[in-house]
């Protein structure tokens, strides 16, 4: 049996369900292979969509007519913007989802994607094919050969595999193979690739206990309310229609830790079994005991897996321990006493990918018309997953012809000051990883340019460029910018007396004005704000009112650029300026191994990363700035 | 780990789901042991419940307070009685229900189940002990040690393992291990059976390819609607609230059949690659064809999957011939000239054990506190499945000494003029099966006794008096009850004049009354009924408007009691001489291999089946009337 598509996308994660739909929106004819179509994207681990640097990343995938903002928004029975206390360089949606309603919508929504089919199989083994009149042989992927025999092949082909490489899982000294619980492993596709020279490791993850919400003494718990103002991910707001539920938390505590700690000759993660490393900033329960020998408590939280059902999941608790020790360490818990549990935490092993193997576009170096999206490059996160899922879907389709006739050559990047997407896949190939790459903010240097509100500003007009966002969506950006800059232009405009507005500003704690001044000028001070000002400025309140739709997402934005409108220019200029060392492209330019004024370790880095540009040099981990005016020297700048 | 419990369930299909649910009903602690909690009850095949025969058996197992006509009704996307132009006898419900919604309403029924917890793991030994005691060496199953080493105990074990018991999948010459697509085998469970004397067997089932409802040309496909008037399964009558949809049908062609030929050297069930029987009476496509060789067509059915999704089902086209050949067939229909599938059809082998060594309790005669329920005891179909988990959950129950003090040695068994279920579960266990055991009306001597209009008044109260069914569904009961024998009662007692009526029958098309008579002679007429008497007899429609609710359901149930009164007597009658016969028990009476009188054969398998009782003895295949006699004569009969 063979099929034929432009683009393949192999997976139906996360990762992989926002390349097809990516891929198929382009235009491209796009099959998604997966081993059960019930199960796609499914949230393996915490039942949530977004958080810290997390849920900027579900708005830029939203912004780029990607699929996981109006999923999460339609499912979703608990929505927290955090961090809304710091500035909003840094406030970060995230929403508890019903696991299941989840999957379901995602499954409507590749049913209702043109150009896209999906093929219920397995991959078995990566075709490829020399690049005829390449000289140093040189191959390209062509196809996808499934454990039941059929051959699908196409020009792209995105590998979006998740843990399910070889995947091993572990609880205590017990081993299953499998790529989540009840699925097969995928044993013979690594290899595939690896025989091509593309360089596989190990790495591990792993996910807690999901508890009988029946059993669970809730009187013991403190309740962790959701918004009560209806945020939502996606700029199309489309609504969501489920119940709003409660999260709850709780504190670890002595007891707890000395039954866990009782079974650590028995984890697999202290007794060599497992020698991968596991996400750093999502450690096991025993990893943290471990760590942080002196904290007597650790929070958990628990969280409610879908509007009806018992199935409950304890964020903070993940574990690979042996089932009888996670269990009895619950019971220490006044709330857990009782507890019954449907199955208990495990690890799992997997093969990824080194991803610095990959260009910006995500597609490999050694293997022509290969992308990778996701877990197989080292990443996790669901966000983190969807974001190179959408860059993979949309490069796949370009490499493919598909979205014009001049796009083969085309490549679609973004760089670090227009997207968090941007800071994950340049840390990626540039840097590598060595443990579980998760995003913060912390690793964008361009925060205050890349926040949540404005993620449409940044990236719809360019995927309506591409081909990717459709007219209903960029008609509704070129809607919404223009009330933002009528509402800037109205606070620009309107001048105020310091007569008619004084005892406002006393009465809200901010000095009062001596000279008249403009509305603008009012804004930028930290007592005020859009809101408390229409209060007492009638036409100011009009002018927030004017927008048929979304009101309040249209004033945040234009109040956040007021407001924050001095550290965004001084950003965009070192930002500016950094796109200069951008714009100097050295890639093939030099044999580094040769260059005898660069430091051994910097040969070597930049050898093997093949940069391509003097900014992504300049980020390499080894090379320094010495190094860098070497090259530019070489380069007669 | 070690957990406890009264009933473990091993297995979350059809028969697995009752059977826990009727465990925890009856009042036992009950853990249902299942790979992937968000598959329990997945229609494996067709997303359909019911049909003839079949749809009676959901009404009993609604009417013993289980669960798949309620879950049915809530899902249902369109509602259809069968064989209403023949005889009530026959009359028979089926559903097509959303596939996917089946399953979490399914959950969400387990998860507001009392005493009833969910386990997510996969058997891999069941745990036994010699009975202490016991001089002939026997054993009793004690619990179940799973693939992560957790060992549950418990005082009865249902075995409701389906397709997985070594599950090989077979597509052409390709086969893959798999309980079913995407599924996990099970490997080591069946030998710690038959280790202990059960024997085993394989079985071989298989199921249709699913097609994108986008790459059908519907013009050329046949409307099949739903009924209006809406049925339901439950006499609980929750009501659905889905969508109705219409199904399709097509004819195969000579083309189709040209094509389908071409593969059958590399079928696997002509090729000697797959041994086993499947269902006879739900064939592949190409047993069809080598059966039925001088048929031009055979007709199919396009079932929608569900309410939302493209996914639909070819009923009629179930296969495991190589994919292409599948798909380059289906496209010599105009219909599906450019049809786009989500996988191909396939055929599954798995293990079965031989069912007369269980009594009709559905417990083991070899291991004591073993149960098994559905395709494990070699039947096919999800309501045989149901049925059958229905008993083996409230037995299991019993025999843990739950509902009640005294009841470890009772037996809760429905004889073949109670229930379908009783003909299925006798058959089963008196005859064998050497085929996927589906059910039919002609396998019931007493029809007319097993109606899906009165199933309720059959098993209802008895299922209240075990505990099973709660107070709430004896109630409406109770009610529906005395207002049939009200109708019943006001029908007889009603008094016609030829005057008043004569011309009402006239335009009826049958002949005017003589004298008077009472309302019940006249309903016993063919043409007349109780709705087309209530338009000219005003009391009567006041007395089948009288009850509150389920008016249809109740006036159809007296109107078939009335008409049908003579042939329900008269079968009743004979039904009761067989019960004497079944009330002569024999077990442990004889050594029949001592008993000269009797021809070879019959000794033989009366050792081996070792009947209960006379009437059962009767109906194993090789025993004569002539054995039966001897047998009455050596009992001094």
């Amino acid at each position: 049996m063979i099929l034929k598509y432009d683009v393949i996308v192999i997976g139906g994660g996360h990762a992989g369900c926002e390349a097809a739909c990516a891929s198929a929106n382009m235009g491209a004819k796009t099959c998604l292979v997966t081993m059960d179509m019930n199960k796609i994207a499914q949230m393996s681990c915490n039942p949530a969509i977004g958080g810290i640097a997390k849920g900027q990343i579900v708005r830029e995938i939203d912004a780029l007519g990607g699929q996981m903002g109006l999923v999460t928004d339609a499912t979703s029975i608990q929505f927290r913007m955090l961090n809304v206390g710091k500035g909003p360089a840094v406030w970060s949606p995230r929403a508890q989802c019903d696991r299941g309603k989840f999957i379901w919508e995602w499954r409507r929504t590749i049913d209702e994607t043109d150009n896209l089919d999906v093929w219920q199989d397995q991959a078995d083994e990566l075709l490829t094919e020399p690049i005829s009149g390449s000289e140093s042989g040189a191959i390209r992927a062509v196809g996808v050969r499934t454990i039941w025999g059929t051959e699908i092949y196409a020009k792209s082909i995105v590998i979006t595999a998740g843990t399910f490489l070889n995947g091993l899982m572990h609880i205590g000294r017990k081993m299953v193979p499998g790529g989540r619980i009840a699925e097969p492993a995928v044993p013979h596709f690594t290899e595939s690739i690896t025989r091509h020279g593309v360089t596989a490791a190990r790495m591990k993850t792993g996910t807690p206990v999901r508890i009988d919400k029946r059993s669970v003494h809730f009187e013991d718990l403190e309740v962790q309310p959701g918004e009560t103002r209806p945020y939502q991910f996606s700029y199309m707001n489309k609504g969501g229609a489920l119940k709003q539920l409660p999260c709850w938390t709780v504190n670890t505590n002595a007891e707890v830790h000395e039954i866990l700690k009782s079974g650590l000759a028995d984890s697999p993660l202290y007794n060599g079994q497992i020698q991968s490393i596991g996400p750093r900033y999502c450690p096991s329960i025993e990893t943290k005991l471990v760590t942080f020998p002196d904290r007597d408590k650790h929070p958990l939280f628990l969280e409610p897996e879908g509007e009806d059902t018992n199935e409950m999941y304890l964020n903070g608790f993940s574990s690979s321990l042996p089932m009888d020790v996670q269990i009895e360490a619950l019971k220490k818990m006044p709330a857990f006493r009782d507890v019954k549990v449907y199955r208990p935490g495990y690890a799992i092993e997997y093969d990824f990918f080194d991803p610095t193997q990959l260009n910006h576009s995500l597609e490999s170096k050694i293997i022509d018309g290969l992308f990778m999206a996701g877990q197989v490059n080292g990443t996790t996160g669901y966000e983190e997953a969807g974001g190179q899922g959408t860059l993979a879907g949309i490069n796949a389709a370009l490499k493919a012809g598909c979205a014009g006739s001049d796009t083969a050559n085309k490549q679609f990047v973004l760089h670090r000051d227009e997207a968090y997407i941007g800071v994950l896949i340049d840390d990626l190939v540039t840097k590598g990883v060595d443990e579980p790459y998760r995003m913060f903010t912390s690793r964008a240097e361009y925060r205050i340019l890349l926040r949540q509100d404005d993620a449409d500003a940044r990236l719809t007009e360019k995927a309506y460029e591409l081909g990717i966002v459709k007219k209903d969506r960029y008609d509704w950006w070129l809607q919404k910018k223009q009330a933002i800059e009528e509402i800037e232009a109205f606070c620009q405009n309107f001048a105020i007396k310091p007569r008619l507005i004084n005892s406002a500003l006393e009465a809200l704690g901010t000095t009062p004005l001596q000279f008249g001044c403009k509305l603008s000028d009012l804004v930028n001070r930290p007592q005020l704000n859009l809101k408390n000002l229409s209060e007492v400025i009638p036409s100011l309140k009009e002018a927030l009112d004017r927008p048929s739709n979304r009101k309040e997402e249209i004033a945040e934005a234009a109040e956040i650029r007021m407001k924050y409108k001095g550290y965004i220019e001084r950003e965009r200029l070192v930002a500016d300026k950094m796109h200069r060392l951008e714009n100097i492209r050295i890639k093939g330019r030099f044999n580094y191994e040769e260059l005898q004024g660069l430091s051994t370790e910097c040969r070597q880095k930049l050898q093997k990363i093949q940069p391509e540009t003097l900014a992504q040099a300049s980020r390499i981990p080894g090379v320094s700035p010495s190094d860098i005016n070497v090259l530019l020297v070489l380069m007669g700048r």
